[in-house]
C-alpha cells in the first residue's frame, strides 16, 4: 500500500492556484514547466479571471473543478493561504503546496497567519507542503512544479531545509551526468508535513534508491528518529545536518528560523538510526551515488591499487583519515600480483604496478582480480590516472583500458565487495569512465572524495550489521515504580544518593556496598561492615545538592575514631554551609579502587528527547567534552559503539598504569542505565559521575538522579 | 644575480643525451615535445650513430659540441649514468637530469650506481637532477621536457616527490584554465639538488609567485626550513607533507623510499617557517591560486554574502571548522545594508540579501562595498548562485551581474581585502566568472574549497606577521658550558637534577629553591631553608633514571623528623633496587602549589634537528599526546602561537577550579629554554616535565637533561 503522502508528491491531477496568463507570472510558468517537462498528470488552472491558460480549461475556483485534485500548487500571496486552504479542504483536494513566504519564518504576523491557515488544514484534512519553499520536482509522472529545468532522472531523492541547497546539489548531479533525481523538495517551515513523514514517503517509494537529505533543524527530531530506524536497513540515507558549530547554528537560525540542536547528540542518535552523516556539502551526492551502486562493505578494509606513486600516499592518507583500514594483503595475493607484474614497485597494499616504461592498462584488470579475491580486503580503490589512458598514451591502449571497465562491473557484482576509482581524468569524461560507470562502478575526481564515499559505504553497512540486533522494549521495574511515587510524595525532584542507589540496584546494577551514619555510634558497624579499609564519606541531605561545596565530603577515612570525626565534621560543616539543611544522615562507602574514571548519564534532550551519555570522567568532562550520545534505548552494539566512539579511547586500553577497562561491565552498564530510563521515563536525569572502571567490573562513586514531578 | 640553479632549470641549450630518429624512443619524444612547445633555448642531440635528429644536428658526444651546455636531459639507462655524468663534467655541462628509474629507488645495486654518479658528479662540479624523474618544464624559454601537453603558463611553480601528484595538480590548472605553471619538476630520488635548492632557485625567480610542494620526505629538513624561512615572507609556499598516519607513512616508503618524518614535528617547523599546510589534495591548487591573487588579509574574520539561505549555513559552518570568525558587522554596516536591501533575509553576518521574489544581482556589488568598507571585516565570501544569474534568470540579468564581477575587482583593490567567490555555476564557466577572474577575484565550486582558500590566506599572513620579529641568535653561557665541560669529563651524558637545575637557573629560568640532603642532619637545616611547609624528596643519582620506580620519589612530607624519615626510606629503597648506586643525596624541594601540569621539551628529531616541544603534561601527555612543536630558536611570537596552537588550550585559561595560567612567564620559559638549546647544541635532551603552571608564575617539579659525549 502507498504511503499516504504518496499522491501528494506524485499527482495524477495538479490544480495551479493562481495560474495566469502573464509569461512573468509564477502561475504562468509553472505551467509551462509542467508542459515542458511532459507532465503524465493533469493540469488544471485555477483563476477566476480566465478561461483557459496554455491550453488548458481554466476553472474559477477549486469547487467547480469536476475531477479529484491530488495537489494543488498554490501560487498566490501568503495572505490568501487560509482561504485557499479551505477551498482545498472543501474540494477534497490531498494535499497543496504553499510557495509563497512571509509566514512563521518572516514575523509574528506571519506566524500567526501559518497557524491559522495549519488549522484550517486539519480541519479539512488537507496537507501541506511548505510554506516557504520552492516547489516539487517528482519523476514518476514528470512533474517539475519547480523553477528549474534538465533535471536528470534517477534514484536519487533530494530533500532539504533549503531550496539553494538542494538546487545545488541538482547542479552536481548535471554536471556529473550520471545518476539522477526521483522526488526533490524543499521542505519550507514545515508547518504540517515535516521530515519524518517525507522520509516515510520516500522510503516506501519504489523510484527512490539513496535519499539525501540537508537539515538546519527538525520540528519532531523523535519521530524522525523512528522514520530512520525503519527505513535506513533497505535504504541508504545521507545527511548534512548543520549546527556544528555556533556560526553554523547562529545562521541556520537567521536563515530558516531553525533552532539546530546540539550537534553531538543529534549525530549520535541519528547514526544509532541508521543515517549516514556527511559534514561537507561536496559530499551528500557523490556518497548517496556510491551507495545505490555498490554491493555491501563487510568492513572498513581497503586495497589500493594504482600504477605509480605518489597518489597511493595521498590515498593512504586520505583513507586512513576516514577511520579506512589498508589492510596486508594475503602472501598468496602477493604473490599473484607478482606473478602478473614482476617489476611492481609496491604490492603489499597499497599497490603500484607501475615500474615498466610503458603503460599497461591491463594490470589494473588483472590485480584487481587478485587483490578483490583477498579475504583481507572489504573495498578496492583505483587512484591516479587510469579512466584516462586512451587520452593520455593514445588510441592504442583504448580497447584495453575500455574491457578492463567493462570487467571491473562484472567483478564488482561477483565478488560482491565496492570498487571506487579515482581518476584525475573524471572531468574530462573520457569513454572510458563513462564505460566504467555504465557498468555500474563510481569513480570520482579527487582522491579525499573517493575515500570519503568508501567510509560512507563502511558506515551505512556497519549501521546496518548493528541494526539487525532489536532493542526490547524494557519494563518498568516494580521497586523502581514505588521509589518513585515515594519520592514524588515527598514534593522532592532530586533523589538523595541513598535513594538513587535503590534505583540502581533494583534496576539490576551493582553499587558498592554503604551504610549510612545516622549517629557517631554508627561508625563502628559501618567499618566493620565495609571491611575496615579506607572510606568515602558523604553527606545525604535533600538540602544539599553540590556536597562538595558544603563541606560534604571526605574521602579516604580510614578507621572507626577518624570515620567518626569525619562524619561530624561533614556535618558540623554542612550546618554551617546550610543552617536549616534536613540532613538524612553521612553515607559511608568504600573507597574505589584507582580507574579510569567515565561518566554515564540520562538527559532529556529537547530535541531528541531521552538520551544517554557516554565519555571521560573528571577533568577530561570539562575540559575535554570528549562524550558521545545516543537515543534511549541503547542496544548492547549501540552501546559498543559508543565505547568505541570516544576520541580518547585509548584511555579505555590501559595507560600510563591504569587498568584496561572491563569493557563489557561498562557495555552492560550503559544497556541497563538505558532500560531503566526508557522503562521509566519520569526519571529525566541520571549522572553516575565518576564511574571508577576498572580492569574487573566497575565502582560508581556518585550517582545523582532526578524525577519529574507529576 | 640570479640563483646557480636558475641556468639548470631554464636552460638557454639544452643536450638530450640518448637522442634518436625512433619516435617510440624517449630521445625522440623529448625533442618532439621540446619543438612543438616553442622551446626557444637551443636543442643539441646527442647520439653517436645519428647525424641529424629532428632537422638538429646531432652530436656523437657531449665533449664535441663546440657550445656551451647548460642542461643535459638524460634519456639513457640508468646503468650508463656514471658515464654520462662524466661526459657532462668533461664538457663542462652545468646540469644533468637523469630520467632513469633503477637507482637508489629500486635496489642495494641501483643505491651504490646513484652513489657513484653523485660522486662523479661532485667532481666536476654537474649538478645533478634526479634520477627517477619524469623531467621538467620551465616557461621562461618554453622548456617543455616533461611527458605532457598543453601546459598552461603563469606564475605557479610545482615541486614534488611525485610526477604523478604534479600532473594531477597540472590538470587542474588544465581545467581551472585560469592559473598556469611557471615551472614543473617531480626532484625524483634527490641524489643531489634537494628540495631547499629548488626552493631558494623558485624563490628568486621572478616568473613565480607561489609555490606548490608535494612532500613524501626531506633529505635535508633542516636546509629547507631555513631555505622556506627565508622566501615565504615574500612568496607564499603551499605544501602538502604525507606522513600523517601510519599507512601514509608506509605508502610513502614504498613510493618513494622516503621516510616521512613525524607529522606533528614537521608540520609545526614548517609552519613555524611560513610554509602553508594543506591535508587535502585538492586544496594545493585553490589556495595557491587564492593566494597569487588576492590582497593580504589582516585577521581570520569573514564576512558572507548571498542572496538566499542555505549556503549560508553551510559556509558559516566550512569557516567556522577552519578557525575563521563570522564577525558580527556594525550597526553602521547593518544600516547601511537595511538601506540597500529592506526586505533582506540577515543583515548581520552572514549576510542574505534575498527575500525579494526577483534575483537582484547589483545588491551583491553594494551589499559588498558596505561590508569591505566595515572595520569589523578582514575578507568577504560569496556562497551560492551569483555567477550564474544570467544562466539561471536570463540574459536580461547579464549585464548587471557582469558589471559586479569588475566593481568586486576594483574594491579588492581599493579596500584591500581578500574576495572569494564560491558559485554553484563554476563548472560551467559562466561569461560572469570569467570577468571576475578576469577581475582579479578567485572562484570556486565547493564551499568547503573556497573557506580553506580563505583559510590557507589567513594562516599565511599570520605567519608573515609572526616572521617579522627576528629570533637573535643566543649566545652560549659561560657557566652552562663549564657545568656540561665537567659533566662530560665525568662520562655521564644524563645530568644530575642538581645539575640540571644549575644549567635552568644559568639560562635565567627560575627554579625552585631546593637543599640537597647529604645526611640525616641535613634535615632540620632543609626543613628551614625550604620555609616549613610539605616538601618533595628525590634520590640524587647518576645511576638512578627513572627515580619513581626506584622508590626514590617521596611527596609531600612535613616535618624534620618525617623529612628525616622520608630521606631514609628513599636511600634504603634505592639500595634496594639498585645495589651499588653512587648516591648523591637526597633533594628537597617544596611542594608545588596546584595548577595546570605542562611539558616543555627539547630533542634532536632526526629530520628536523633540534627542537622545543610545548604541551598537556600529566596523564595527558601519554593518553592524548597534545603536544606541539617548533624548531629551535623560537620567537616570543612563536612561543605564543604554541600556546594557543595545543588542542585543549581550554586548559589554560581556568577550568574546574584550576589557575587561568600565566601565559606570558610560559612563553619566557619557551623562550629561555630555546635560547639555552641552540646555544648549546651539545644538550640534545631536555625534559621539564611537569611544569606546574600558576596564575602567577610556574614551577619545575621535575628537569632531566642529556647532552651528547662528543
Amino acid at each position: 500500500m502507498p504511503h499516504p503522502l504518496d499522491r501528494i508528491l506524485n499527482p495524477r491531477t495538479l490544480a495551479v492556484v493562481g495560474a495566469s496568463n502573464d509569461p512573468e507570472k509564477r502561475g504562468y510558468r509553472a505551467i509551462k514547466t509542467l508542459i515542458t517537462d511532459g507532465y503524465e498528470g493533469k493540469i488544471i488552472p485555477i483563476n477566476p479571471k480566465a478561461s483557459a491558460i496554455l491550453g488548458f480549461k481554466c476553472y474559477a475556483s477549486l469547487e467547480a473543478v469536476p475531477d479529484e485534485i491530488d495537489l494543488a500548487l498554490v501560487c498566490t500571496p501568503a495572505r490568501l493561504a487560509p482561504d485557499v486552504v479551505r477551498s482545498c479542504g472543501k474540494k477534497g483536494v490531498q494535499g497543496a503546496l504553499l510557495l509563497a513566504g512571509g509566514f512563521s519564518e518572516a514575523s509574528e504576523e506571519g506566524r500567526i497567519l501559518e497557524e491559522k491557515t495549519v488549522a484550517i488544514a486539519r480541519e479539512y484534512g488537507v496537507r501541506l507542503i511548505g510554506p516557504n519553499t520552492n516547489g516539487l520536482f517528482s519523476a514518476r509522472l514528470n512533474c517539475n512544479a519547480i523553477a528549474w529545468f534538465n533535471i536528470p532522472r534517477g534514484p536519487l531523492a533530494l530533500l532539504g531545509s533549503s531550496g539553494n541547497v538542494i538546487l545545488s546539489i541538482l547542479i552536481e548531479a548535471q554536471i556529473h551526468k550520471y545518476m539522477g533525481i526521483s522526488t526533490m523538495l524543499s521542505v519550507g517551515n514545515q508547518c504540517d508535513i515535516m521530515f519524518h513523514e517525507y522520509l516515510e514517503c520516500l522510503g516506501s517509494d519504489a523510484g527512490t534508491e539513496v535519499i539525501i537529505l540537508y537539515i538546519e533543524g527538525f520540528k519532531d527530531a523523535r519521530a524522525f528518529l523512528s522514520a530512520a530506524r525503519k527505513i535506513t536497513p533497505s535504504k541508504p540515507v545521507v545527511m548534512y545536518l548543520s549546527g556544528r558549530s555556533a556560526e553554523g547554528k547562529r545562521a541556520a537560525r537567521s536563515h530558516s528560523g531553525s533552532l539546530a540542536g546540539d550537534y553531538a547528540v543529534g549525530s549520535g542518535a541519528l547514526r544509532q538510526a541508521g543515517v549516514v552523516l556527511v559534514t561537507q556539502s561536496d559530499h551528500m551526492y557523490p556518497a548517496a551515488e556510491a551507495l545505490a551502486l555498490v554491493p555491501p562493505m563487510r568492513g572498513r578494509r581497503v586495497a589500493v591499487i594504482s600504477e605509480g606513486g605518489g597518489v597511493i600516499t595521498v590515498a593512504a592518507e586520505a583513507l586512513a583519515a576516514r577511520g579506512l583500514e589498508l589492510a596486508q594483503l594475503t602472501p598468496e595475493t602477493q604473490a599473484k600480483i607478482h606473478a602478473i607484474v614482476p617489476a611492481a614497485s609496491a604490492i603489499s597494499n597499497p599497490v603500484d604496478h607501475g615500474g615498466g616504461t610503458d603503460p599497461r592498462a591491463e594490470y589494473y584488470g588483472l590485480v584487481a582480480k587478485a587483490v578483490l579475491e583477498d579475504p583481507n580486503i572489504d573495498a578496492l580503490m583505483f587512484v591516479g590516472f587510469f579512466g584516462g589512458y586512451a587520452l593520455r598514451y593514445g588510441e592504442s591502449v583504448a580497447a584495453t583500458e575500455n574491457a578492463v571497465c567493462v570487467e571491473l562491473g562484472e567483478m564488482m557484482r561477483k565478488y560482491r565487495k565496492p570498487i571506487m576509482v579515482q581518476s584525475h581524468y573524471a572531468h574530462f569524461r573520457t569513454n572510458a569512465l563513462d564505460i566504467l560507470r555504465r557498468a555500474g562502478v563510481p569513480f570520482q575526481r579527487h582522491i579525499e572524495i573517493a575515500a570519503q564515499c568508501l567510509a560512507s559505504i563502511a558506515d551505512y553497512h556497519e549501521s546496518r550489521r548493528r541494526m539487525t540486533t532489536a532493542t526490547p522494549a524494557p519494563a518498568p521495574v516494580a521497586a523502581v515504580s514505588a521509589l518513585i511515587a515515594k519520592v514524588r510524595a515527598s514534593g522532592r525532584s532530586a533523589l538523595l544518593e541513598t535513594e538513587a542507589r535503590e534505583v540502581l540496584a533494583a534496576a539490576g546494577v551493582p553499587v558498592p556496598r554503604s551504610v549510612l551514619l545516622r549517629k557517631p555510634e554508627d561508625a563502628a558497624a559501618a567499618v566493620k561492615a565495609l571491611g575496615g579499609g579506607a572510606l568515602a564519606l558523604k553527606v545525604v541531605s535533600q538540602d544539599v545538592l553540590h556536597k562538595s561545596d558544603a563541606g560534604g565530603v571526605r574521602l579516604d577515612v580510614t578507621g572507626e575514631q577518624a570515620v567518626r570525626d569525619a562524619a561530624a565534621g561533614i556535618l558540623q560543616a554542612v550546618k554551617t554551609h546550610t543552617a536549616d539543611a534536613c540532613v538524612d544522615g553521612v553515607l559511608a562507602a568504600p573507597m574505589a579502587p584507582k580507574g579510569v574514571e567515565l561518566i554515564v548519564g540520562v538527559a532529556r534532550d529537547p530535541q531528541y528527547g531521552q538520551v544517554i551519555m557516554f565519555g571521560l570522567g573528571g577533568v577530561f568532562v570539562e575540559a575535554i567534552k570528549d562524550v558521545v550520545f545516543r537515543a534511549v534505548p541503547v542496544s548492547r552494539a549501540d552501546a559498543e559503539e559508543m565505547l568505541d566512539e570516544i576520541k580518547f579511547k585509548v584511555m579505555l586500553d590501559g595507560v600510563r598504569g591504569l587498568p584496561a577497562v572491563d569493557k563489557p561491565a561498562i557495555v552492560d552498564l550503559l544497556v541497563k542505565i538505558s532500560a531503566l530510563a526508557a522503562a521509566h521515563p519520569e526519571i529525566t536525569e541520571i549522572d553516575l559521575n565518576p564511574v571508577i572502571a576498572h580492569g574487573d567490573g566497575y565502582t560508581i562513586a556518585d550517582a545523582r538522579m532526578i524525577i519529574r514531578q507529576s
